[in-house]
């Protein structure tokens, strides 16, 4: 059992940082302790703002040496409550909010060096200056910091052609549990020196120790973009279309992202300057993004053909092509608002769940008669990234049904869900990680053996077991 | 100190493949016994080839019951030795051959499901037959086997554009070091449950466990390909030029490898059929390779530009584009003998080395500045992945000098090289990775808390120390 820290341990810890750095303010406090959705509440005695690498080493210390469990934080976006302290107010919040300075940036090896507090759009804006490009894009770039896009592996919806944070990633700073700092700032694109201590650490969601640096990959700027929306009758349908551009386009492809009627309902009912862009209404609808280097004439000529193929092979009932980049963003806008779309319709279920990809009309259907078994009415609003098995399977409510009542059966619904996805080999957590949200079941789901490793990698780099308890593995 | 293997613990490990599989024929065991090119011998008792997941299971149980070390062993092309059995007999050798078996393969998903002992060229074929491809390329791909290719995450030709064995893998089958089976054959492009055991294995050299059998990603076949081959003045040059066509290019370009003059003189003179393309000699050159999935005319047209550009930047003295599938293969050709060309020269000092892409030009200067110093009239053949960062920095004795006395000046030059790859930020093994060539002097060079952390990771999931033992650590 941990118990609530002394005033003269705070002292110390607040010491490190200097005063100015140390809050104990509730009202300042207030918004880190709770997750973004409300689902996690949390209690801290104090939050720490360290400005360096040295001052978290010299916390981690500290707290390895009383015992005193560290909560990182940094943009606080996070889906899963793995940024929210426990209850109890054991838990030091240490937030990365100061260290967010740009270390490096180098257009010829496609490379920039940045600090775990750096905000995500200020990334984006910095590879620009350079010509170049950070592919990481989530609806929380305003906000979300580097380091916790690393300890959750964040996705997105560049991950089809430019991969996951993972695979955005050549090297890492990380202070141990310990305080001892592990220098892994490696700028190589090959390097087949020991076990890969990187990808331990990216997705470990500050359960291993804290990102403190990263090298990142850049890219260049693709020269042509399109976008186009397209109604279809199916998922299979949707499929299929997504194979034949696959085949077409290769990793031209930067984008399939698939949309049910009721979505598009959604955000143009409650989205402001949203509307549907085709005439009638379609059971389902894909959007399309090919990004081309060589030229802009390229991704339209290949769009154009994706869909007079489309056509012809009977799988795109309808279909727009932006006309001009106002409209490209209008299209993405609609598919990004598709969440928050959904808020006014009362209550939500959600899931972020994976299957293989051959498997998502499998899926989507068995799951949808499934719940609408056990809640008719239910309105299931599943959306996501077909060209990665990547389904949001959200739930909204019945209308006029009572939320609260809705929102009790949340836990069934997963069991429904979730059943399904793992006989079809997937995955109950694409992107947003397990946090506290999903740590039981993880435990449940998962052979013993593989829990087994986890707890033992846990042990050997976290003996005090002070690096954000509670979180994916049960304390 | 481990001790050889009594008769009766060989007879029960025997016994759980059956004598047919179990050989202690020396005629038959001796290829096993010694490392491709010679640098590493060693002695074993017996060779165990099972035949399924549950008899390397009970091979492994069994061994840390008894504290017998196992060396896994696939194609035994590996170039560091860690496929090599020690010197004092007690290690048994666990051969994946028999277990070469294609379990799934599935083009829509763009998945194949193989046994870990499955040559890479049958994968290749495979892929093919739906097709489909799969991009990992390397000299030894008609025997080297998956397992020992995600042993070492081994890289090759195609990482520009694919990346190593590690982007390439989904999900993996593992044999723990205690027996225990970890199946983690899952096929998702997404999957953020909990520590990342994949790529933990992954480039582990088989000290963790065995990999017994894989997820691999397929790709669409591009419909357009191209080869050139390009006379330049400089590594400076070479490295613009890489920088322009990765713009023009973006994953259209899926191969930069560099040679120097040397190397072509070499290959041009000891391999059959090989000639220099051009007419008048360059000091350095580049093969560019394009795939493009739209068309056949698109990669045309790319290099076409892509030349043109370097000529009128003043980066391309001359240069020739491959006017049919045979000559895109006689380019390819050349620079895949270029190791082979070196043998018939004498004694050849190698490095496999990398650094940051932007500090080839630096590194090549430095380098063979130093090593002209401590060895005059040495010949320098560096050559490789440019677009990686990647050099096999190899060093071809003086003209008449005595093969033994300049290797023996192997380690002095490694000295060298590698402090100039350090001092740049750069790897000491880019893709052949560390077995026992390379494991003291990583040792040497890495922070004691980076070996520590590799020491805890071991001690976790091989408490017995059976797995590979001396290889990537000390015992």
């Amino acid at each position: 059992m941990t118990t609530v820290p002394s005033s003269d341990i705070l002292d110390r810890f607040a010491a490190i940082v200097g005063d100015r750095n140390a809050v104990r303010d509730a009202a300042e406090m207030a918004p880190r302790l709770v997750e973004n959705r409300g689902l996690y509440r949390g209690a801290s005695p104090l939050l720490l703002k360290p400005g360096s690498v040295e001052e978290v080493s010299a916390i981690l210390q500290f707290a390895s040496e009383t015992g005193t469990p560290i909560v990182p934080q940094t943009g606080n976006t996070g889906l899963v409550g793995g940024q929210t302290p426990r209850a109890g107010g054991t838990d030091i919040i240490l937030s990365l909010e100061r260290m967010n300075r740009i270390r490096d940036i180098d257009p010829v090896a496609n490379i920039i060096v940045a600090d775990a507090g750096c905000i995500l759009d200020d990334i984006h804006k910095a590879a620009d200056s350079v010509e170049r490009m950070f592919p990481l894009s989530l609806g929380s770039q305003g906000s979300c910091r580097i380091g916790g896009n690393l300890a959750t592996n964040a996705g997105g919806t560049a991950v089809l052609a430019y991969g996951n944070m993972r695979q955005l990633c050549l090297g890492l700073e990380v202070v141990l549990p310990t305080g001892e700092i592990w220098n892994g700032l490696r700028r190589l694109k090959k390097d087949n020196t020991g076990y890969d201590l990187r990808d331990l650490f990216i997705g470990s969601e500050g359960t291993l120790g804290i990102i403190t640096g990263a090298v990142l990959k850049l890219f260049p700027k693709p020269l042509g973009h399109q976008v186009a929306f397209a109604g279809l009758t199916s998922t299979e349908d949707a499929l299929k279309l997504f194979e034949m551009a696959s085949n077409l386009c290769g990793t031209a492809l930067t984008g399939f992202e698939l949309m049910p009627r009721i979505g598009v309902e959604f955000t143009a009912r409650h989205i402001p300057g949203v509307r549907d862009p085709l005439e009638q209404p379609h059971d389902w609808y894909a959007l399309i993004d090919i990004s081309t280097s060589d030229s802009a004439e390229t991704a339209d000529t290949m769009m154009q053909l994706l869909l007079e193929r489309g056509f012809e092979a009977g799988l795109v009932e309808d279909a727009v092509i932006a006309a001009s980049e106002a409209q490209r963003q209008a299209l993405w806008h609609m598919r990004e608002s598709m969440s928050d779309a959904q808020k006014p319709e009362g209550g939500s279920i959600k899931h972020d769940v994976s299957v293989p990809v051959s498997r998502i009309p499998e899926f989507m259907a068995t799951a949808e008669k499934a719940v609408l078994a056990a809640i008719p009415g239910a309105r299931v609003c599943a959306f996501g990234h077909l060209g990665d098995g990547n389904i949001h399977y959200n739930i909204s409510q019945p209308v006029g049904a009572d939320k609260a009542q809705f929102l009790a059966r949340w836990r069934d619904m997963n069991e429904i869900v979730h059943g399904i996805v793992l006989s079809l080999g997937g995955s109950i957590s694409a992107e947003h990680g397990i946090g506290q949200l999903k740590r039981d079941e993880l435990a449940a789901i998962r052979p013993g053996i593989e829990m087994e490793l986890m707890r033992r990698i846990k042990h050997a780099f976290d003996p005090a077991g002070i690096m954000n308890p509670g979180k994916v593995l049960a304390e």
